[in-house]
């Protein structure tokens, strides 16, 4: 039985020990009964400029992508309240490919309750009942972990969104959901 | 001769005057010879809860920018130093399709400049010259606008991004760079 293949996008590429973190989300994944495809940000290609180098990296990843029967998106918070724009990126590109979807992340709090904290609290009801911070900018309000076309594109294709809850330090190494989004991609994929 | 269309992509359905902001954006893509297709945020299909609401949402984005040619995405910081997050998945979504992809953004500051104010300059150089915060996560110095994923897939593609310098409280309004970004993009789509 030739097994199916997930890349495992997230923003532990960017970590002091995304060698080691990259490695344990491989190994799990192969636990799982699935093929692990990891971005490629790690192995840097020769070029003549910084700018060359974030071009190659941007064509391997994709390639990758290519390659991969199914995403596992790690949507967790990235310096700010929103998951990792590379991450948003990347899961966009799978969920247009037609491959099946599946994202987790490390923290409980809401899409909605990251706005609502990032506005200090200070957000009210406009006369249609819609949430806006003091910037007049509105907050949806769904349930969802990230914005609606992330938590939307997975949840469409039978996907599944898994909400952990990490500990402030483990924030991007805890294993848990993505253990648990395994599972289920395991069993969706087979 | 049949118009090429381009699906607007970015944080302005969000605001409090999302519909006027959207028509101005409407308009210009018009001025410039191309086909506007708008995100359907704005007009709400009738579900039994908020959940089932984005879920619609999500399917008929992904519709209007199944519809499109080609795509404009305003990467502009959106509540804290990165872009929308639905706005990224958008842009993933349609260089997957293959479709040309553009981008601009009404903030001048880099991708690493905006990294460097969110760690309020505590940034060091670790022993492969590589910038890091003093979380050590990386940070990405490429002289790009946004995660590379996201730079690299509008330029891998023969795209543009423009950067434009707006005042803070035109951030989301301010139209030279849309205005800039059409151009080209009309251009190139011809």
């Amino acid at each position: 039985v030739s097994q199916k293949s997930v890349y495992l996008a997230g923003p532990e590429v960017f970590l002091a020990n995304a060698r080691a973190i990259l490695d344990l989300k491989i190994a799990l994944t192969r636990e799982a009964g699935l093929m692990p495809i990891a971005p490629g940000d790690l192995e840097h290609p020769k070029t003549d400029s910084a700018w060359e180098l974030g071009l190659a990296i941007a064509r391997i990843d994709e390639q990758l992508m290519d390659s991969a029967d199914a995403i596992i998106a790690n949507l967790t918070p990235f310096r700010g309240i929103a998951a990792d724009p590379g991450t948003c990126f990347e899961l966009g590109y799978m969920c247009a490919k037609g491959k099946p979807a599946f994202a987790y992340t490390n923290m409980r709090a809401s899409n909605f309750e990251r706005a609502v904290g990032y506005y200090d609290g200070k957000v009210v009801r406009d006369e249609k009942g819609l949430p806006r911070g003091p910037d007049g900018i509105m907050i949806e309000d769904l349930g969802f972990a990230d914005n609606l076309m992330l938590h939307g594109g997975v949840v469409n294709r039978g996907g599944a969104v898994v909400v952990g809850d990490a500990a402030e330090a483990e924030r991007y190494t805890d294993m848990t959901a993505f253990t648990q989004v395994l599972e289920i991609a395991a069993q969706k994929l087979r």
